[in-house]
């Protein structure tokens, strides 16, 4: 098999998705197909599906994994649980959401779209405005993104719920997590999400194939009246499947599930609450690194900062896409381009999933010659050493080393 | 990582899907994530668009390559070519179609189900009927299976087209190759097919997770006025990427990527006509195996056998789970299940995808052997010498090793 | 990659080595190198060291795994307890007999060559006759195969181990073990086996790479005065490091290390007593299939039947190597060839090592098709039949799945 | 299998050697075992042994893949040129080159130790001195290393070469390249070297388990009367079958020669003279961020600067194996213990084998948040800076990315 673009080393993979696959999960992917309905696969997969909730933060949750991506993940969320004209609110604060809205449109429903600038989080007041005035329960869901991809911004979730409580508002939470789940701190029973879901190629570290949805009983029970056309994404056909124990409705990837098993094995031996410390250590670091380039992050407040990407905005006469392909060109460093209306105007440093502090070193380093290549004057070695002295004092031992 | 069911040396695959993945196909996924926005992807992707076809023996269609099941496969077929109340005709023949017309009227597609005795092939005389009778053309689609993996019955697909064109009807023909495209000889162009369909863990022997779809330019033309509401399975969303030559609306499976190109280099090196008589020969050996057992072959005519998967009727004193059962427990032989109103009554062998002669020897071995054990009194060694029989003179010598 | 000699489907490997590698080690295997001077690969090296005793059946043995080949194990066994001129006696029945005969007189050992009919096994009334002979033990060591490959014949150890105690003879007895240990029933300590040897590749069903070595006290204390020039192979610098507990004197392969690990598991699972069981019915069946076929074992008693390998004799019409060759050519099934006294006169099954009784069903058919395909009169399904009655009665559940 | 030290994300892989394995290497690996003597392995062998000699930059020399380590190689150059008792020149300048003269002493040669500090290049001047005096050619071989891994000196081949010939003594010249060979500049055939050998581990990033030997006609016009005791080692048998064509008197590993046939396509990809120039890249990127960091090195005169290797020399008050230890667990990085005599003072940085400029970078950043971790008192991004400064003007763009 030709690689099509080959180059010495490693390719240096800091888009926020998909993420690198720790070799432990190649490893246990390198398989043969077997037969899903011998009595090995439901045992397997049962073992999945307990598991998986630990990184939902839900016990009451009940999940599914569709063998899909984000997108088909989100239609699962929102044709289970709504009828065509329902009205949802929605928030538009980046690429992401946006595509997310789109689809909403598309598949019928009643959307309030509640825009902020593009580097800015969801606009709460305006949903609290909206769910005040809202006496006879019009709204069925709103629906956001907990982390935008395309910004690095960070929605606050907790308060989205509060907001649900205070207005004693019945409407559906629905989440995005696809960014965030397994990496940043998210609570599912905790902020009473509805519907959270993401996608196995982010912060779980595995190949694209798998779209994970939990629905919590609401949601479920919500699932029962939902008139949206829906069959493939059908909450329905697997909790039948559920319940005679063989699980899949249809023919599910066997090496996704092995993948997940030794996924969520590195989960529990780092331990859910490390591995969002290292994601705050390493998002951290970056944007110290941002800083001492005398760059500014597109994320415009540090509420919203988030610490799986940082969108980093590039001065006026630099084209920002020309950083991502001369990183990939020259260093071998696959970095995230601006998307839609920051296209051009910022880059993204991915730093999620399965990732240590030396390889985002690496990356710091090489987006520093890059832009010194490109012509911004940064000083080298100044964002590596603002990364450095942070992580030096933070990073702790490895558990199992010491 | 644990194997929940470990047995010494190999397991002997042989359901009718998921198939044996070749080696090199294993090697070519071992690999960790990549950009899929890089320029490296798109020029995979392109080459695999461009190949793909010759599998489907089209030279007009569009291939989609989704990242999904068959089953999503039928979804997008459906909902991209056809409107909610649109009337169609659909073939009743096995659990496979079943599914399938479950999913058409769930869809809200008004079903003529033409239903044949399971072990029978469709019945084209109902379809020649409803055709030439449907002079205002309120029959939108043809839709059948061109091999019922159920049943092992093979649907003779230019048949149906002579019947079309003979009504001059011009209704789509969608037609599920799930467990034939790229083993059964399938002609998407000669055959005016306008939707053609498989999963890769069929014939294309990779792990599940791409649904394949080919469109004629007619099914094209059809997709831009069907107002099924679709977003994730939308064709819209893929030619518009395709337009802009990134091809990935949303996120692939870079794994599969490199595995199906592994895949088809594979096909095209051993030959799509080989590998349709080397299907051929696999299927008669099996079929002169079942004759020789005393067992007779669910399906009924020998027009309809199947070269991909044989349903053989066990006596009725013998539960068919029992021997799939007793199979997997004591000799590592994965056989299939008899399914819904065969359940109990037929055990499936599926000789499909990369396969060979002495694999399936092992399996028809393997089968006498169960057979034995669970009080049939089988001839050990019976199948096998009539299967040898006509191996040993049909087989040919590999190419590469002359 | 390009792969040379491509057939679809699966290379049926049945030559006695390099046998096939279970999938779980393969997956184990399938990593980067890693420093072996950080602790984990000596934590990892010691469990290895304690295990493998057990394959040995000894508690007071001393392994070593050396970088190499069963060839270079034999030159470990004998330079570190023998030393130039020293007188052996060594059995000569068959090609790799020969070949550690023709190393032991390369190495200035001074040999007494007891040769047998090839099919026969070591003489043991001449090893008596010697050993009682020699009272004034100018006899250093006894070399002995314990299942000679290239014949399929197995010595009787215990019987050796007799000879030297009823005569009191203080001679080291030197084991090669490489078609034996693992797979037939060996007991170092029992025997009083003073070195015994294996590959890797054999019946431990691992990439060739590992020759283990394991040493009685009585041969360690030997290894301090013998005087053969010896470095590479020198047990001296491995119980230096042993003692340091960094435990290599050189670079090992990391990626046999985790495959040993991952053998080793699976070994332990199955348990060593079923291993030596299952060769036990692989070997019987493959016996009685060779009865059916009309033809005869180069063993020439039964005592001395191999569970590892059967050297099957060809009527002198045939030339066996043409078996071998057309076998590859159009089953893509590997078989051994005769070697050296034999050429032309014998083929080789091996059935050693992580397979099982259908891998071997297939082996057999293909062997029956080749066999008429050349021009011998086998009844088709004669040899299949004969071992499928024999297995079908013996083979347990697997434990597992039961 | 369980990973007995996890930690995530990628380890950092800076020992040199063994080294990072290019994921295509690891992938052409991942295969099961097959029959050496099918015609595929010799077909396969053939074109091993003709591209690896490019390697050596040879056309007259004869290569040897043994099953070996570099230790083993050591011993196959001088037990198939010499005889017990012969007078060599041999150069202690570090650990490894002071193994090999204790291999040549217990191989019984008579050896005329030339040492120098560790930290210095071979003292060519005694060369020079003891080939001008020894006119009656007592001195039968030079045994040099080409690159001294304990101390990252590199030593003038070429140089060595002109005091033979100036001299025109008939010695041979046998030269370890372990460290050397596919990262430095080496000819094998311009500067007469009769023996090479590198080891699979080094630089041409394969797992341990190759050593390559490449013998030239006066070698193997040597090896015809040299009387060391040899079998395992001994290059008669090996010609022997290269000459019937079947290449192996013993079995090979099948994934390492599928390793190496990857590794040879992905070196030849890159261009031999491209890696040597990217190693003289990072060796120099490294050298200048230990300048940077007030450190020094270990190798005390430009001219010995070793483009693989670079020990640095720690201050008096730290010891340098707290450095490794405490990279190792905190960062996940592994370094170079110091050895023998620098024990404690220096630690090393392999910058060998398949690596790109941004890994590198990505070491640096993490030795220098370890020095300041231990309590040197370096400048954070000080070494880094210096490095990207060199680096960001002298990377070339990836060829297949233009």
């Amino acid at each position: 098999m030709a690689d099509y673009v080959y180059g010495p080393g490693r390719t240096h993979l800091f888009v926020p998705g998909p993420v690198n696959i720790p070799d432990q999960v190649i490893r246990a992917m390198n398989r043969n197909n077997e037969d899903y309905r011998s009595p090995a696969v439901p045992a397997l997969t049962k073992t999945l599906l307990e598991d998986i909730k630990q990184i939902f933060k839900t016990t009451t949750g009940t999940p599914f994994l569709f063998p899909t991506t984000g997108t088909g993940a989100w239609e699962s969320a929102l044709t289970n649980t709504l009828s065509p004209g329902d009205r949802i609110v929605s928030f538009l604060i980046g690429q992401f959401s946006l595509l997310w809205i789109d689809q909403q449109q598309r598949l019928n429903f009643n959307v309030d779209v509640v825009e902020s600038d593009w580097g800015q989080g969801a606009d709460l007041a305006v949903l609290d405005y909206k769910l005040r005035t809202d006496t006879s329960h019009t709204i069925k869901a709103i629906c956001i993104v907990h982390n935008e991809t395309a910004t690095g911004v960070t929605n606050d979730l907790s308060a989205v719920r509060k907001i649900l409580d205070k207005n004693r508002h019945p409407a559906l939470l629905l989440v995005d997590g696809v960014s965030s789940i397994c990496a940043l701190d998210f609570r599912m029973d905790e902020w009473g999400v509805d519907v959270a879901l993401t996608g196995s190629q982010k912060a779980l570290s595995l190949p694209t194939g798998l779209g994970i949805v939990c629905a919590s009983p609401k949601a479920l029970e919500a699932s029962k009246t939902a008139k949206s056309v829906r069959v493939f994404f059908d909450w329905k056909d697997y909790l039948k499947f559920y319940k005679m124990g063989t699980y899949w409705p249809y023919t599910p990837s066997i090496q996704l599930l092995y993948g997940l098993r030794a996924g969520l094995d590195l989960i529990f031996e780092e331990g859910l609450e490390n591995i969002i410390k290292r994601h705050n250590r390493l998002g951290t670091a970056t944007r110290l690194a941002v800083e001492a380039w005398g760059l500014k992050n597109c994320t415009q407040k540090e509420e919203w900062f988030s610490d799986t990407v940082t969108a980093v905005v590039v001065p006026p006469y630099i084209d920002s896409s020309e950083i991502v392909k001369h990183a990939w060109k020259r260093y071998n460093l696959s970095l995230g381009l601006g998307l839609n209306k920051v296209a051009g105007k910022v880059f993204r440093i991915g730093h999620l999933g399965n990732l240590n502090e030396l390889q985002l070193m690496g990356c710091l380093s090489g987006v520093e010659m890059v832009l010194k290549d490109i012509g911004y004057p940064v000083k080298l070695g100044s964002g590596v050493a603002a990364a450095a002295a942070y992580l030096s004092n933070s990073t702790p031992l490895i558990p199992s080393r010491i």
